[in-house]
């Protein structure tokens, strides 16, 4: 990944990037019904990597699958790429955990961006407290084991109805999580800081007693002005 | 709207208030599943003035369509009276916002008194900052455009399965939010108050030790001269 | 119900006792959907005492009907013994509330361990002040009476699709509710203990650099070496 | 049950009941979401017997459990009176069945009126072809023990959100079940019929071209005389 | 409404006509989730003419307001143009009518093409046989006034999430309804004649052993040349 | 697949076979909320052949991605072998179709046993007068390119909640369709077998009179012999 364009997605919105996905035709990037544990950290930015969860059969997933060193739950976990944002494919059920707090702060450890699931997590109130994110719909103290077999690695995968293929790149904020096509992330990236710059230019005029008509967006001929005026005072 | 009602409804509770409409039949007046971004602010108070959405025709829906200044959900901001509540009918569908932080500081510069859609913000984690109460359903950066069309201004609308006619009086809380038919206000504030009143009392009868039977409500004969007591002590 | 067995389960997580009972075939008893309105408290741990609510039909629910001192939805609050945990079947309704302040803090002064409905509790910013743990799916301001009849104390039910026996074992911490069935509780708790005691070293572990592979579980036969050493120095 | 109420029952639709119990204030009687295996049958009528069933438990719902004899399924097969309506409260969950084909016999056998379940019935394509009428939410193979423990007969009970007391009188026909308070069944089977003969009316005009304006509601002064006719003409 | 267009859509599918609007950028225009009562009617083909409910306040919607004939339901009926169909916009609720058998049958007898909701009908077993194509989600007793409000007439309206403006054309097979917007229905009506005629070759070559691929889309050369025969010997 | 396996399972019930799996500790083999578009045909057997569908994105889903022969979707139905059933995990979304009639019909033509997803079928008409069974939650008309991307073939998936595992035994009928695991598929089968003969054998009983109590299970010793004298009787 582009470390300009890594850069810059960690100062623009998942509002802005929607925008402009939505301006190329994309509707359903961001990922539905997934929040951060921790809102206070700073966005998210890395590749995908996937994980992808099936509906567990019992006689598959008793609690000694674990001493399997290649279940695909803890290959992902030491697989993932440092810098990377791990998905997991959960078919939205937050009934039982998609991981807990010991596998997050693994990846954590190993320097992964952080960790996406539209099911939920367990030991929710422990990582709310790490430093890495990470986003799911709802606590859920019930092992993965209970609902949820790990059946593949970096496969194109949903997640909260959002396509994910693996190499796209992810953006979470405290609002959610945005998947961005990996050949349109230097264009986005680029457009999205120039769209942050004139929004605080808007919310500062805004602030100031302006109407939003004429303003946002900028059909009154004399927006451009007070913007390059204001972009110029403000070293944009 | 009557000042002294508003300033009533400023110190009552949306359960009291649940309560005053269900002892006269009506049920469903509170906007359900929505919360509001910032649970600190004191109660909004004020008019429904309402926007109604239709899901969104993606040939009618480009970018370009906020050029157009009669857009409604443009002119919604500008037209919603200051100390009035702007209540948007977005089908429950929180899958894209219902608008975003630049229209919402608008909204708040104007002297709107809150504003609530039963479908999502984005930029949420700006609104939550702002000084005007804002309630939705969740967060969501996907533009309006994606999946929601601003059809018609100030429209009766479903917001939340509660019936919401323009001119009702609106009150939120850290709890929800509540319709009261305006032809009900005064009666409703005023006996609400007198009901907070009494809540109080048992209240702090309950923490001095007092069972609930008997006392909520106050069939023992006892109470009632307990709470005059109490009403004169406090001097309410 | 054993001290020594509340003791243990006030310092483990509902995530823990989870895998504790998956072990012996239990996959479905924790309370889904449910959160606390006070993360911050410590755990809450008690005997389940149980109340069942059935819709209400509109002529056997006017507000007159707690003119009754017998009436269950009061008695419960009444009966519900000290230390016990009172949970309330609302069949997963949040329409309308299950309980609001006044009652909850009737259960608190009581000396009740807790209070979970799988519905939503009204006067919601207030019980988030209490010291006392409570759950539920979301605030609700509406009373009771709108969709909810109190019909039964103490009957086996379903809350949050969890099977609850009068007498079970009840422990909820900040990320949610599990239900532990009476028989298995000290055995339970004092798995959970050991369970923990591994985990925290495990979580030590990692955070010091070490893989999950053959550390959780432990396959690595260098980490029962590595964890009896651990142990020793914390001295538990 | 009185055996006129039972007559005019099986001749009266539930939509038409529906506006009956409306009318005094009844609004959740109807069963939702529910329908017939077999829509060609005539009107089910009977008093309400009801079996509630919780969350299954796995170590409490072996399949021996069918051993013993006093297992509630089993007993409320044999116990619902014959002319009775056998109402299931399954938590409107249908993943697994409330009951099959076998128990579904036995009940048409002793002479029962009919069975409904919130959830689902099992062996589904058979129970399609008895005598007696089935009411469901959709097919379901599992065994009840999958996920419902039968718990209790005869208690008050939720079916599809509409409330059941024991002794209710319950009307299906081929678009659903209602739920009649015991105390009004008399006089909501004699208004029904009554109302049932002024539709059948109405909708000879409607056929025959004239404007429902003035008829249904009669507010055209025309309309008393031409029913007095038709009614007279008919003998009804 | 052009008449050539009208007779066109009765004889394809809305599954065909699907396709033509995806080509073309819309991606909702199918009514989500409705079915047909008759699924033998022929197509239903029409103007679509709206009406608007909004949640039911109590006190605003007793029995007695039918007594007033500019009622937006009783109008909507009556106003509704001959050939148009009237959709309804029911909140995609289902739990109480949109409207019943006589208000179908006026519209029947007065040469309306065909009603929908995205809620429910009751008396729907009667409707179920009327010679006018009529589309719910399910059956529904309860008198609309339960729950819906009738409000506005003849205004842009969702219907199962699918986006309608008054006089798009609707049309409605075996398989649900689809929404046609206006300015597009002679070119889709075309264009879906043309790939009825394609696809109903591309059948009779699958039913006579020819794969798949290379045959639909026709990328093999020589299924040019087969289809240009087989249309010139069905005169097609 | 053994043929004698396969022959068995024409013959019995996904209910029986529900029970049979569910002795064996799996519970959740049944396939949630399908059902069969003719459920007159007889049973479906066969070995489960998977397709996997993920969230679309739009500019990877223009109408042309069928000019590759290679795609995903068009592969599976050339593919899934003879005698097998080609099973969707379309993530129970049936707002958009799985696949038509032209792919359907070319799977019947191949003489694949039977096709199944979670999500809609559209053509769904012409699909219910075809020989082979299919099985879908509800039709629907738009093409899955709306919002199903096919990504992988005969991988493991879940299709209505259960874990599917590449050639396992998969048995519809006209309740629904079962998903047994492959290893176990020749034990279930006979012992599903002999459970019937003993069902049948009830069901006759029943019909004659007797209680369910003691007969089923046949805890009474007098049913042993009954059941020995009717099967030797009945030749089974």
């Amino acid at each position: 990944m582009n470390p300009q364009t890594r850069e810059k997605l960690t100062k623009v919105s998942t509002a802005t990037l929607c925008t402009a996905l939505f301006k190329r035709g994309l509707r359903n990037q961001f990922i539905q019904n997934v929040h951060p544990l921790n809102p206070a950290l700073p966005n998210m930015v890395g590749e995908a990597f996937t994980l992808r969860y099936m509906p567990a059969r019992e006689d598959l997933n008793p609690i000694t699958v674990f001493n399997d060193r290649s279940h695909p739950q803890r290959q992902a976990v030491e697989q993932c790429p440092e810098g990377a944002v791990l998905l997991m494919d959960s078919r939205k059920d937050a009934r039982a955990a998609s991981a807990g707090g010991i596998l997050v702060s693994r990846l954590m450890k190993r320097g992964v961006a952080g960790v996406v699931t539209d099911g939920g997590f367990r030991d929710s109130p422990d990582i709310a407290k790490y430093t890495m994110p990470a986003y799911h719909a709802r606590p859920s103290a019930p092992t993965n084991l209970t609902l949820h077999q790990a059946i593949a690695i970096n496969e194109p995968i949903g997640c909260g109805d959002a396509p994910v293929f693996p190499g796209d790149i992810v953006v979470g904020d405290a609002e959610g999580v945005i998947v961005i096509p990996a050949h349109l992330a230097d264009e986005i990236a680029a457009e999205a800081v120039e769209m942050t710059v004139f929004e605080d230019f808007v919310q500062q005029q805004v602030m100031a007693g302006r109407s939003v008509l004429g303003l946002y967006p900028p059909t009154d001929p004399e927006v451009a002005g007070l913007f390059a005026a204001w972009r110029a005072a403000k070293g944009r």
